[in-house]
């Protein structure tokens, strides 16, 4: 169950109304890493997960909190919009440029559809969707998977941070910077811990039985390209990752010969794919017509 | 620049058609962590990339042997549709469960569509979008999103081999595994060296300026649900995760007290949002026609 | 603020897996009128309010409530989908329609993607998206707009209800539909009150100013079809509803003479549009071509 | 069948080109409740419809309307952006924000896309989609829809009245205010028609039958929030809306006590989701090279 | 203006039920190349096009037709839903695959959602959407596109003609297969006479200033692959088509050698992109320090 | 197999950087008829091809040269945004129109997302995706649907290159359109040749058994608007295109009478349509219960 408090974590309030800042701030809010992304992912991992105990209440507890972050950011958009004359102007826009750099810098969809209010989207204007979230019973992959989702969101909320110098808005924005850095020293911690106890390891899954053939494609760097620096690398030389077992990795300035492709597929003639020349008219007519003639 | 040999990097040849698991196999060609996703992922981290040198190549690299791996999907795929009779029925689908079945499991759209092709979708049918991918210009970012990828795919395709026996989709299947096992590796490997040599750290971005005041908040485990094992975790106790000059993480039981909301806004009257009720009728009516007539 | 507590507001445990039946179920977590839709839609209206009070207190209550019910629906499917062999075949299915049977009536990337855990999509594998909820900021129409979704919502879970007889399911169906039923009431009620108060009357939005010149228009039925029976409602006929101060309804059996369509536009030649005959290739190069060398 | 006549409904023509007030137009051409989606919405209604004659000649009747709506408002955009210089430069654009304004404002895919036509998007350019209609098959279900997307529909056109003094536009927008006006009242007056007639009523549908356990959970709101004043409202006390025979609502200040959630589920090993600890490595590895031997 | 009478064109009428198949149909209702997508693209055409007359008029009649056959194609898919038993089920859908057949080659929205009605969806279920329609403005390039759109369209029809025997069905088809064939024979033929009269000739846009320094480009085949037999056709070798006056078509084996790469960027500090090693971190935090500092 | 090379076709570097133009280019990198259109399009027709030799030899050679193109696109916007201030400001943008034109006229995410990275994207910022593409494999349709797509590309290249001014974007777009000219010539090259050689023929596809009932219909022009004009055209009178012994063209200056509707369909009452007044509420109500109680 989830129960809702009129307060939130942190002030948010700006100093002054920006509708140019909060149609940027909508990244963050509902876009591929923003806010309502987290609170989905790990509420669906926890919806998802195969044990109780820590793991799952970690999830459940940072879930909850993500929601409330998405509550604040809609809540400090709503004021960034207050006061701004969001499109309504008085004269006509095209031979007013000072008004159409307002119009064009900020969402107009923020004034037409939501009358000044926050919209589940991203600062484009593409609608949040279930896709971008990441919840597969996995937990060393889902942790992966949240560790890459803060960083690229502290990485978006920094970018933002240096976009606006309004007081207020820096103060939400470090505060929800800092609750990042914790969430990826969060995640960070808890992908480790997994794989010391042996929980689950890398190659994730590792309960996959390896197939003895293919044991070499583990471990060679093939180059598809032809940047000689990629033989530099740790993942060229050295001790396998995460495996020294398996001996060293191995560098392939160019791959293999490949096999021949298999020979072109000819479907059921109903499908009328163009088929070989040497297959006469006559003869697909035919076979088509009897297929008909059949169903 | 890209080539094309029409050479295939490994055999990709089922036993026998079975368009049912061909509909399945979509998910890791077309789907969120399919080939295709990595293949675009790896090529614009590539033309994002603001170093020369090993990581590009890397990038570079990897991206044309995903964009070779699409091909094998591709090519695998429109065998186990060939022989297959793909809806072609020869009664009412209606009373004839045992076509329905097969119908049922299928991709209508490889046959009404493609015409017993491979088409650039998931599972499910739906097509393949470019917000699957990240690239963020911040190799450590990026890298930690690639480890990801790597992991949710090899996942998706160990499910995947489980749900055939045909011995050609295993080999593929199993080839494939040991590759994305490489590219577990490699990406972690990458992401140590970055880490290693101080070009990029975690918190991501760390070149950021810390905000002295929320330093607290960056090691804070803050409870927002009610499971108690959270605390037992190494991100609520013990040295910060790759910080230990900055303490021991702390744990709270729940969040402390929060601020008020701010006030509802209101905004200019002109977007008809309902305001309070002392704003009587007559009041709001007036503003809307003055402003009206202004503009 | 959001909490959660790892309780859930209802039984929401099945007799036994059904792993077709959790793919039908996704439709009221994950569709255009699930319970994430309503979560969602009532907690922007929350943040979109533009008083504090009952209506907003309202909203924000049952955004809470609604999330609840989305956690439900997910703890169930993921047991509907527990022990199910969701496409684990020991044979291929081509030649197995039984197994098809199951592989089709099932949501596979339930299987791959999930690993048999809920997803945020509905029972076609669409993924929710943003643009499904509706916040305007203006109380009357989004009430409506609640109402709306709680009546296709219950309409949706009651039709599930028939599509299954596990006992574990129906109990849980039970219970959301008469939640459903008092959230009808309540949005009914809460709308109702509204208009009687004269805080938001209908038309909405009834604070603009209307135009003395097409009045007319306001009450007219134009029929656009050729069913002569749609002269029969209260539509076409007496008072006007909710404002028989303006006369009574009128019924037009077609529409007026139209006015002729303006002139095609013939913008710019550097858009290369098809433009009229008598404008000469040579003319229309020389244009573009002196263009072109303006810039 | 559809016809069609080279008139418009009512004039569509601008005083002068307007590029940006043309981009923020699309919005109730192609947007979630534009033209097409009422247009779209009751063409379906009215296909789907259960019984010949009054109400589904409305829908077949006013779907034809909305049609002849969308074409006056593109036939609008297109002159819009007549004579703008939509995008053609002089110079480079970032040193010129006299011209990036313009630029900023426009939807630059009417420049580049369709050389100065309309499109079947919104202000922000998403395409216009399927999902936006609903059409359930039962009519009080689908009127309170169609309530809700003309409410919805005349806040949106108001809104834009104010954001343009073209004398030609606000003619055409208050001739469309007022046909959506009438709108508002014939989809309540055949709401309530229903009602009256016994048809359909409320709770929607109403030939489901009540489940006697759960009746108290249809008239009891629950506060999962702590605002105080939703007890307040005619959703909290006095007779049950609609439905006085079954007694008042009742206020509950927060949720009963919960039921505990069950337990984590542990479905086939072979979707290697992460399980229990105990469930050791060897263990678990050995259940899936069982079950990998067996199929 | 559009209207609508309450006919259709031709037959739409089922010899009996079959929800399977009504799902396969709502490819060309709602699909890519569906009715709904060459009706609206048609008419956004003629609402875009820049001269009066008989381009226009073929634009206006053949989109009322196209919405006329939406409306055949969602009578008949209403009635191969009617008597099916959609979803509706006696028992666990899991223990009986004859049901979860039927389940499974259905459409579950059109049970769930729509209550046995169409839907403007594809045959998997994805909603319709305005980016499947193409209209530039230039009609060359548009009755090409139509052109297309028709030739897709009708393959798709008549794969679909193949997996039905009623004959009401097929009758309905095969009206609609000639209805294409003369839509073909139509784009085809006003393409033809643009190119005769001059109007628009090839390469579209004809009008835009050729490039001298690259004349050459326009008449290279370029090898990218392997695959020798490319240099075997008429575009290869021989006059160049439809400009002879240009010379011979010249067939390259491979590309000629490219340009090197520029530089990778090296955008402003505050993107914290990761850039070159000897960029010392203290240099780059200096640098956003700095930075932050001003701004 | 591909392979990538770190070189470029050709040049592809600006004079200078302008982010507002870079977001205009993101159109023909990842619009509906962008280069990754036109890469994955003649991919996928290539693996779907049925047919080994020249025209699968031609497909995989251009859609590797295309992949090259989509690089150039790239290469191209990553320098347009190099060292413009994309977003990053000195003070509130709401008071500046001069830094909102910029902000406005960019696309937000290239700053916030890609820390001044391209993106697959459209110039709107729509995620690329995979239902731009068309790979029927019928070779007719898809060369008609890829001349389509050149014409399409060519036109919006044109109109792009008129919106800037710098040399070195002009180059690299001027090669671009003799590369599109090759392309456009090419596909029509192929399409003829297939026609000629009688491999497929119009109307596509021309194996299917044509329905002697309706072969007029297969060459009227039936008016359902009202414009004389569409008379005047070889569609309409004259022999028919392709086909001269099936007689020539027919105008109907209207449709012929229709047929009367179907009527409106009653499916199970369990889905809870509205259905006819005379089946009063108790037998509906009967009904259901009746089927409730079997299940």
């Amino acid at each position: 169950m989830f129960f809702h408090k009129q307060e939130l974590q942190h002030h948010a309030k700006p100093e002054k109304a920006d509708a140019v800042y909060a149609r940027k701030l909508q990244e963050v809010l509902g876009g591929q890493y923003g806010e309502i992304t987290v609170a989905m992912q790990y509420s669906f991992q926890a919806w998802s997960a195969h044990i109780p105990g820590k793991y799952r209440d970690l999830l459940f507890s940072v879930a909850a909190e993500e929601f409330s972050h998405v509550e604040m950011l809609a809540t400090m958009i709503a004021q960034l919009l207050e006061k701004a004359p969001v499109g309504a102007v008085d004269g006509a826009v095209q031979s007013d440029p000072t008004i159409a750099a307002i119009v064009g810098g900020t969402d107009v969809q923020h004034a037409i559809v939501a009358g000044a209010g926050p919209r589940p989207v991203d600062s484009n204007g593409n609608p949040w969707q279930g896709s971008y979230i990441t919840a597969s019973g996995n937990l060393l992959a889902d942790f992966t998977a949240n560790a890459n989702a803060e960083l690229q969101g502290r990485l978006q909320v920094a970018r933002l941070y240096h976009m606006t110098d309004d007081k207020g808005v820096r103060d939400m924005l470090g505060f929800l910077i800092e609750r990042d850095t914790m969430h990826q020293r969060m995640w960070t911690a808890a992908a480790m811990e997994l794989q010391e106890k042996g929980i689950e390891t890398m190659p994730v899954p590792d309960k996959f039985p390896r197939d003895k053939n293919y044991l070499d494609a583990s471990k060679q760097f093939i180059n598809f390209s032809d940047g000689a620096n990629a033989a530099d690398g740790p993942w060229a030389q050295g001790p396998v990752t995460g495996a020294p077992e398996e001996g060293d990795f191995e560098y392939l300035p160019a791959p293999n010969p490949g096999v021949p492709m298999p020979a072109p597929t000819t479907p059921d003639p109903r499908f009328y794919g163009t088929t070989a020349k040497n297959d006469t008219v006559e003869k697909v007519t035919a076979k088509v017509k009897d297929a008909l003639h059949r169903g």
